[in-house]
């Protein structure tokens, strides 16, 4: 039999040792857990990028995986904890929005304020809820428990709005740059699927003082530095340019502007 | 039944061969065994910060872990590769002190060199024990290997003095900085259980140009970036700043004193 | 029964989804893998770094591990994937020589092309083939499916020439540094074995503006800083400094000339 999954998605880092004192709660717990490191590199407190991340990386795992996500500026205050049944898995992680993406792609969700005292150590830090709450929690749902003894359901539960692009005329939108990839890719909120007609009309997209009109098929069939559209592996319209930083030559970050036209 | 757990601790970074050779190595003796990353981003050559992530990390892990620790300026001279028994879990590195607040915390703890070559690959290069003495003496211990067959009892093992803060007079205190975490909170040597004082009384802490008399509960109950003192995950005041980095606002950083002041 | 091991090596970094997406592919089709990460931080389209740290990191890992390496700037074009049996191991990535290193110190080793779309994922991206084709080719294999159902057996994958020193004259060779590690260790082509004489006699190595004549046997015996020869654990002459980044005081990087004289 698989051993139960847990996931860790967090902004730690990895010079520090919260990463660490996690995994030893989990394993102290549920010694057969096997732990998966998705990223402990997330910008610190960036809870729109962890949002985009737990919503891009999950929806590969198998069902009944249990997700510990811990981008927490605001550990120690009012805002609660969480238990998210979403898609046939688990998410545990600060009700601060966090799971906004991975609820709305799975149209229906069961969210709980995780209060039961069994599944927290026996002394909760105000600083730590990684190890003190989260952890546990998700071990003692690996080693059997039932979400509902997380304790009960709430219906608030904090959910980001994901803004769709706004059609400005009949042949524009404006949309934004969601993420900056490692490589520099610049990743809209422009669903590719939505936009099929660039494939074979013309179109010209606007980001920073570039208008770019070329939509290529991969990376390598354009020049090297060169800007271009490219339907990326998220389904989204990316900005990209072949081995080389798209979001440094324009200049722009996450949240820009992004304008396109059909002709 | 479990597996043996063995975790990792080094400062080989993550763009080298040096952690996935150390895996292999494992990997090949004792296949059953399940390896934890704790840390790879150690500063180079750093013991002292070593010391603290391990001391802070390992607690947390169920008995009989395996912890590798490499952080080895001496590598390939006269220091001895040891293997420390504390708390009911195992270490194994070099003897240069990395292990000292784990010793100091369990009170008592054996340590032996290990010099069986049979713990040891065939060849032992110069440069990466890493690789050659600790993954798989680890390797063996996973596999069923009794403590005693790395080698004989010492008495005379590398112990970092771990300063506590000094007295100065009636009502003051002179600590220090131990460790700054990736959010910049400040983590001193006082010990917050020592000085509960401060929690009802008024108290001032003077660090860099800085004295700190507001002492929080969380870190959102503070405004962005105001400077307070708080009681952090690991027990210790902390120095923080609601979402900004206490460490670059005070200019300081590990080993800069700290005052404590009570009134 | 030991679990099917699966090594991770690309140039993701952590910041983003890719190798979390990629972790939860293997583990949806073969629940049983062990998932190692050797590295997510080679640096961007670096193929002959990768190709170096493979070579490096995995001889050291059981027979029939499995390896997965995606540093893949021709993503989506006409590039293949491969997979290699050398050694008694399984390396799956794309056709860009990253294998090459592996390949030469095997001697002989068999390449298919990865054509059987039930090693795919349903829908193939153009630009994220970790995800898409190499992670569920490596879960496949790691379930028990025969190498050969990957694909057909290709004579003409490409193989980097991996440049051996050059010798000068009677007394002189030239070489180059292959490779700098996180401790600013320069690593060149001179394969110690082939240079005995250096441990004995007077020599000279000339890189950037200085000429080395030391021979050192580890880092520690050398004065703070000061620049030695060293054999280092890879089996190749090394350039370095004791506690301090070789590369940086001679200010020289990958590729730079390094020319040997024995006297």
């Amino acid at each position: 039999m698989p051993r139960p999954i847990i996931t860790l998605t967090t902004d730690f880092g990895l010079s520090d040792h919260f990463v660490g004192a996690m995994k030893g709660v989990i394993l102290t717990i549920a010694p057969n857990a096997d732990i998966v490191d998705i990223s402990h590199e997330l910008p610190p407190y960036s809870v729109s990028e962890a949002c985009f991340l737990v919503g891009e990386a999950t929806p590969w795992f198998p069902k009944k995986t249990i997700h510990v996500v811990v981008i927490d500026p605001g550990v120690g205050s009012a805002r609660r904890p969480i238990l998210v049944e979403a898609a046939g898995q688990y998410f545990i992680g600060p009700d601060n929005g966090v799971f906004s993406m991975v609820r709305a792609a799975a149209g229906k969700s069961k969210v709980r304020e995780i209060t039961n005292p069994k599944w927290m150590l026996p002394k909760v830090s105000r600083t730590f809820h990684g190890r003190d709450v989260f952890a546990p929690s998700a071990a003692h749902l690996a080693k059997g428990a039932a979400p509902a003894e997380a304790g009960k359901l709430i219906a608030d539960a904090l959910q980001l709005r994901l803004a769709a692009p706004e059609q400005t005329n009949k042949r524009a939108w404006t949309g934004v740059v969601l993420k900056i990839d490692r490589f520099g890719n610049m990743i809209t909120n422009f669903i590719a699927a939505d936009f099929e007609r660039i494939r074979t009309r013309p179109f010209e997209l606007a980001i920073g003082f570039e208008r770019l009109s070329k939509l290529a098929i991969n990376y390598a069939e354009c020049g090297y530095g060169e800007l271009f559209v490219i339907e990326g592996s998220s389904g989204y319209l990316e900005i990209s340019a072949n081995q080389a930083h798209a979001a440094k030559k324009l200049g722009c970050g996450v949240g820009a502007p992004v304008e396109l036209t059909l002709y």
